[in-house]
């Protein structure tokens, strides 16, 4: 019991569920003296919002932001900041017959045994996607955060959807597009045919998963404890807290598998004076600390588990084999909206890092 | 700072450096009553000891466990449990040079920026390898309370290296013959090849990486402690606390960005008037919490960084281009000493998880 | 940073201010399936609020709890439980002269060094006793979890006020009376008396301290973790964060520094086949670990730092000598208001410690 | 289970047993570059040591510290740093008839129950005295810190023993006296008659207590985190881990229950241009943050449970009443053993807090 807070310094308190009154998020240890309001929230929150386009699902959600602690007078005080989106517009019923007849591959059967049948199975309860809400809520705070103390910015961009791979593209162009498409993808070329993709997904009345790839720049050397809280350690284990994610690779990843050491080793070079290194197959960490270049990791998305198509379950009333068909509003592919939460997840690491190697202090002092 | 420390029940503190006095560990949180002698984590550090092959590095270490505290009489006495290997056998000169040339890819240089060059840089110190043995230790004792009291096992065993990968076998196979060959390949007949690879690596004077798959069966239903404590973060973050992992994958892993929902769910049937998952393409976990399925994943492994050939590197004191051929002794392979790593780490996770989960008492009533 | 979060296992994170939106508090790790409503929660909230007699502040808040999350179909679910109540009848100007001319004994000077000035000052924000709401919301649920699984009851009352000490009472007189009058003493006799040591406070323009005592029965042998999470040091740990407390001893307590070991030492003794302790001087608690006997330990409550006397304070702005009487609305005496405190916070550190040893389950089964 | 962790950033680690092999402790989160030798450790060490007078014990033990890691050519690397003293001089044989007679008020038989009676029982095993041993050892690197980064200083001395209470002395005289005479009093008068106490009780074969103060002199505005790690909350939890501890107050203390508002509260003066309070019954901490006036505490010690006279107990084999003398070497007073060992968990808790708030950075530049 008890995971729902993570970090050490920068700590992020998650709560509230799918249909319930709200979802919300705490965030203890944030410095004072950050200039925050609800809109510098409710812009990263719109990025995840669904309804935006037909791609998504078409619940209607309003999801405006309310913080109802820790900013006084335009700034953060020191104290712990909360913040809530109520829950509207909920059909619950949509979600009554699920609950006997756990869907395949989502955690309801495995949820109902671990908390004895008293968790809130409507609409997957703690394990809707709508929790990472309060993921972004945190991450925006912290974006905030990393770019006016450290100049630090966090891009993350669907690099792959139904193995339709987005190819000659700049980190420039992802920062520029990925938000200006429904797919998030880092080129207008590769978000039509993703799109293409998830079209054909929704006319099988199926789903689809992809490749979230994220980059960090302006790091410098240093932050990351090993050996246990290792950088890319407590990345992992953030990233691993969103739903759907089934694997994380840094740098050359998997590939390394099959390299010799003198291909993956990134050798040191100077240029105009300053030691870099010249190439980054090791994605910006290594032995558990940031190398001073970027930090390059990817992430899979499993296609989303709720599908129109008929599956095999079981009724947990007889104990007997049964069928479904996932009825209300799901996701045909989660991906895109699992961009800006993989983006507020690593800064949320980030940061909690950052204070752990004091880069960031207690007070920001404005004057 | 202060990142040696793992776990909120089972705690594993470790400490000590390569060419340092000692390797150790501390748990604070073993349940009382667990018979436990210094020949039970013998076992499972020979396992991982370098000079039982040609394969591995030549440097002949000992490294006899000494218990130091928290038995008694034969059981553990729900105090705190400290074990060193003391280090002998250490030539630090071979690592002078490396001060101020740092070797690519390895920690050199960035814990040289981290700790303002107060680290201990003999034989990487605090990021060599040989720290694992640490995590070895402590995970003999996790391993032991998994089988006595959940009888839970966990098999992890090298699946591929060099480009090498092991085929047509059987995790009977796995947890029989990966002990047996100096690769830890869960065949005879892939051994050969894996180390032919590495032979060829070796004649190079370069290195290899690979693939380690880990497996654990008999887990119920229900560790995990979603959102952040998830099962898989958990794991995902132990795991990349072992020096040269640069990725991991759950059941499916990366492949699930490629498959439809209708391929990827698991399905479930009743077997013998038992819920059961028809396929395990979750890889035993599904929301963050153990489905009752084998728990599956996999974890990629670098080439190591240390080679015998000439690299680019940079001289510290001089801030100009230089040269290094890493020499001293190294691994060409590092897979197969990482592989009782894995079940090391994997196993303290699962405990832990297992004492959340009131699965393992505090006290173990022998009579 | 990052202190507003206590506990292992039952962990407690407070938010609010005191002129904020709302007073909050969450629970991460409370059990599933314990029946919980709102007016379990009301009925302790009641206990502590002002404006049920003239002793107390003459603000009328309504202080109604509502609980946002992790209570779902009557029962907590195993997710985290927010709790917030609503701030009302907030008159932030009679706070807005304290802003410069800081209340002597009072955080606010400390504060704003400590924050940079970016603290919500109204009302005294995180240092009001009005964040203690939070406290017994989280105490509600810890105290109801006492009684359903161990049938533990924690009682605390006003030993002594002004001066005025409570003699010749029982804990049964205890139990009964201390919330039947205004001072939360354990007889009548008791609160005639020291309601007339705070009228006189009250007439003086001044206010009073006392003592609280605290007395828990019930508890089993083996609560505390040793040796820096004993149970006396997690106990005075959270007792400690209430405001306005400066000490606390256990049983004899500071006359334990007069005694001999022969008087102070408890013997053990046969009573019915049972082993019992003849005495209590321990005050319940040995080596950090309960002992079977009743908790019992006294918290020294300082006079309330507002006081409608003139006072020697500073002015901010110019850095000058100055004046202060302090205006608004305070109490001339806390101990009554922190009775139901101290109960509430013992209750979150016992529940915590119940739990890390396994004495309550994550789920509670009722069928 | 696994409460021998204490600290969020200095993380001190408490492993051993009084009769096993060593008395350890892991530091984990001290900065690199601060020098660091076995000889700082060892004067802070002796402090504790029996057997330098017929006061204390007679039990000669060497305690001879020996760094295991974490430091390097002088200087501290940022990595755990381990420090043992190995046991010598060890008479089990002693202890054996303890086994199932538990000696009244010590941890014997609560600790048989909770363990199972698989704890080490020889000496108390994990709570004896001699445990904090590794308490002063990691609060001499504490107190280091502490007077290089910050000019803090730690002074606690035996202000009360058997009823002998030290009177007119100043802060100077506690500093250059307390470690100059075996009983740790601020003047050699009290250090008299306090000695003639405890030589009453040898002769009587019974025991005395009393009570430690301690002030802190240097800590800027703004260590604590309210509102639970408040700095009064932190190391009242510290102090509370000490064995034969009691009490503690701050300031006033307990004196504040029978105080008006207007005598207790410390006004605000301006002198020489700075901001001061004109006196200290707030004992330096209010709000839990620290006020810049010197912290002030005292800890009651009871008198130890080890006695020479007849006391009333149970054979836990039988469950009859039987009675015990306890022999084998003990205190009659522990209260100036104690002294360092309050000094030094004060050190870490100053510590720990100091570095939340970034006043001791993560590495020290000497040059």
């Amino acid at each position: 019991m008890a995971g729902n807070i993570i970090g050490e310094m920068f700590k992020v308190v998650s709560f509230g569920e799918s249909h319930g009154k709200c979802i919300g998020v705490v965030i203890d240890g944030c410095p004072a003296g950050l200039e925050l309001s609800e809109e510098d929230i409710q812009k990263e929150l719109d990025l995840r919002r669904p309804g935006v386009s037909r791609i998504t699902t078409s619940r209607m959600e309003e999801d405006k932001v309310e913080i109802l602690s820790g900013v006084f007078n335009g700034y953060t005080t020191g104290a712990p900041i909360c913040m809530i989106i109520w829950n509207k517009d909920i059909r619950s019923q949509d979600y009554e017959s699920i609950k006997y007849t756990p869907r395949p591959s989502h955690a309801d059967y495995f949820a109902y045994v671990k908390y004895g049948g008293y968790n809130d199975y409507r609409g997957g309860g703690r394990f809707s996607g709508r929790i990472t809400a309060g993921f972004v809520m945190a991450g925006a705070v912290a974006k905030k955060l990393l770019k006016k103390i450290l100049d630090v910015e966090v891009i993350a961009y669907s690099l792959e959807i139904g193995g339709e791979k987005a190819e000659d593209f700049t980190l420039d162009d992802a920062r520029r597009y990925r938000y200006e498409n429904d797919v998030r993808a880092p080129t207008s070329e590769a978000a039509v045919k993703m799109k293409e993709k998830i079209q054909q997904a929704i006319s099988r009345r199926d789903s689809v998963g992809g490749v979230i790839e994220c980059i960090v720049t302006g790091l410098p050397i240093g932050l990351g404890e090993p050996v246990f809280d290792a950088l890319d350690s407590d990345l992992a284990k953030a990233i691993f807290s969103i739903p759907a994610v089934k694997g994380i690779e840094f740098g050359a990843g998997f590939k390394a598998a099959r390299m010799f050491g003198s291909e993956h080793n990134d050798p040191f070079i100077v240029e105009e004076g300053k030691i870099k290194l010249d190439k980054n197959d090791a994605g910006g960490v290594v032995g558990g600390i940031s190398t001073g270049a970027p930090l390059l990791f990817r992430v899979v998305v499993k296609p989303p588990s709720s599908i129109g198509l008929n599956q095999k379950t079981i009724d947990l009333r007889t104990g007997r084999q049964t069928e479904i068909i996932v009825s209300g509003r799901h996701d045909p592919c989660i991906v895109p909206r699992a961009v800006p939460v993989v983006e507020a997840m690593t800064a949320i690491i980030l940061v909690d890092h950052a204070m752990r190697y004091s880069l960031i202090p207690p007070v920001i002092r404005n004057l």
